[in-house]
């Protein structure tokens, strides 16, 4: 990637965000030259922080930005969809959090566009390009637990009951199997690399109406079901087990940010450290950039079709559970 | 239980006879008295390792034999109702291998019967008495881990594919979900106290028909949700955890005969060993013993209702998976 740089901008600039900013000061040829909130202190906070060369009080002002290659979205899911929709009008590569829209109709329209207008669009779902990710890919091509059966998993926090903040709160598409099961979802796609046949679901609804708890049990196939659940009401191990006829795969916890996995064949047993090498978003960042140098509009590790699968599984698992948004 | 006596007789010579008959031996008050197997060289052969006084080559002559107090039950669980019912309507105790039955239609009339002739019968749901789930209860008890809301569990080997042995054969009510999953179906139970109010299943069903990978969720009120998977295809890890709002208990692999089990909560986690004293049979049969001697026909630990539950729960996973028996 020598001499190949990307000028990033960022929409949103919470926690995530933060993360983001820190992990582009180790990725070769990416620099933050802007960052964009509705409220011009937070921006112009942030921008005291990671020392972008401008902060914005607007949306619109960034992406009309000249020098902002590509935009990193970190606002709320809710508002994925309309904050990537202006980046692509606007000719800008994005990379937006996960998950990328609340439904997997708007997220069908953004790849659309991404491709009229030749631009990269990813979903940023980091944990895929993690070194413990690449083992496990390695172990799974090599047949080492032989045919997967299983595979379980689990994501689960106690969320303080703010009921107006993005757990909760339904006007900010609240619940946990969006904000949480995503990672269960999409890494259960990621293992089989094909969309569930059939979803079961069943959930916990809360005060607000969201779901507190998500029990899912997908089935690939005539052979593979992932069992998951995630919750906002405990603290669950967060471990992803994948079970073949031959040995199984434990992720260690947390999962989706994982360093550690280890191979069980009968007896023997391998625990493989892989640790990553900065806060683990830079490897999706590098992948993004690599896309765009080489003229890519989708990503060959994380392409349209796995997050249009997860999105769609999710659909069917709200469905099950009753749960849709009065703005959807 | 001093100078009390049970002479114990065994129907059905098999590996699970074998650790019965062991089990025995450490048990004050208790005797082995006969065996029995359709085949007679069968019966001698386990006679010839534990000894019992007779060794009969039918169900009918270990009934009709008055010295025997109770029969401990040891076939495939095809058999277990009519064998039952042979033994109380001999006028015997009976404690009889899980599941009790195929169905709970079967097993509703045992318990019945047992009522009637003011013989004990329970279910040998041997692991809720063991000294680990009693450690477990007590933490429950005292709210460690706040209020319940999820429990995982597994419960799978890698079964050989003898089509016509009692796993996967359907004339002997083959399946992972009868042989295995009765135990995730019934600790589930035992941990909340109370039959569940839904139940969903999916299963893979294998060669014979019957189901090779189960996967069940059940929910408890508005509160609480179990999560297993039981499977022949691959070996799982086969621990129980159940979630709580402050906290949670690991119960070890293998869950149903665990002697450790670790309570979490926050950042204090404590392990707590508690081995069995033999193999783990005594405990389920010093209850049995316990309850015959004041004249009980039921166990306050392992009651009817707990087994009836249990049975109901697995009619429902079997009609939602598809899976019926030619012979029910």
């Amino acid at each position: 990637m020598a001499n190949f740089t990307v000028n990033w901008g960022i929409v949103g600039p919470g926690g995530i965000a933060h993360r983001f900013a820190d992990a582009i000061t180790v990725v070769d040829g990416a620099s933050l030259q802007a960052v964009a909130s509705r409220d011009q202190h937070r921006a112009d906070a942030f921008a005291q922080k990671w020392n972008p060369p401008t902060a914005y009080g607007s949306y619109e002002q960034i992406v009309d930005d000249e020098r902002v290659d590509a935009v990193y979205i970190a606002t709320p899911h809710r508002f994925h969809h309309e904050n990537t929709r202006m980046c692509l009008e606007a000719g800008k590569h994005v990379l937006c959090e996960k998950p990328i829209t609340v439904n997997a109709r708007d997220a069908e329209s953004l790849f659309g566009l991404a491709r009229d207008r030749g631009l990269f669009l990813m979903e940023g779902m980091w944990t895929v390009f993690l070194p413990v990710y690449r083992q496990v890919r390695e172990w799974l091509d090599d047949g080492a637990i032989g045919d997967v059966h299983l595979m379980t998993s689990t994501f689960g926090f106690v969320v303080p009951r703010n009921l107006t903040g993005r757990m909760l709160n339904p006007a900010l598409a609240g619940g946990a199997i969006l904000d949480m099961g995503v990672y269960n979802t999409a890494i259960s796609r990621w293992v089989v690399g094909r969309r569930p046949d059939s979803v079961v679901a069943r959930a916990i609804l809360g005060e607000t109406g969201v779901d507190e708890l998500t029990s899912v049990s997908l089935q690939f196939g005539a052979e593979t079901v992932s069992q998951f659940t995630t919750t906002m009401l405990c603290q669950t191990i967060n471990d992803f087990t994948i079970y073949g006829s031959d040995g199984h795969i434990r992720i260690h916890p947390n999962f989706w940010e994982a360093g550690v996995a280890t191979l069980s064949q009968g007896d023997h047993i391998a625990d493989v450290q892989r640790p990553v090498r900065h806060n683990g978003f830079e490897y999706q960042i590098e992948e993004a950039m690599r896309c765009i140098d080489r003229g890519l509009t989708e990503s060959p590790v994380m392409p349209p079709v796995a997050t249009m699968d997860t999105m769609e599984t999710m659909d069917q698992i709200r469905t099950r559970i009753g749960l849709s948004y009065s703005f959807e």
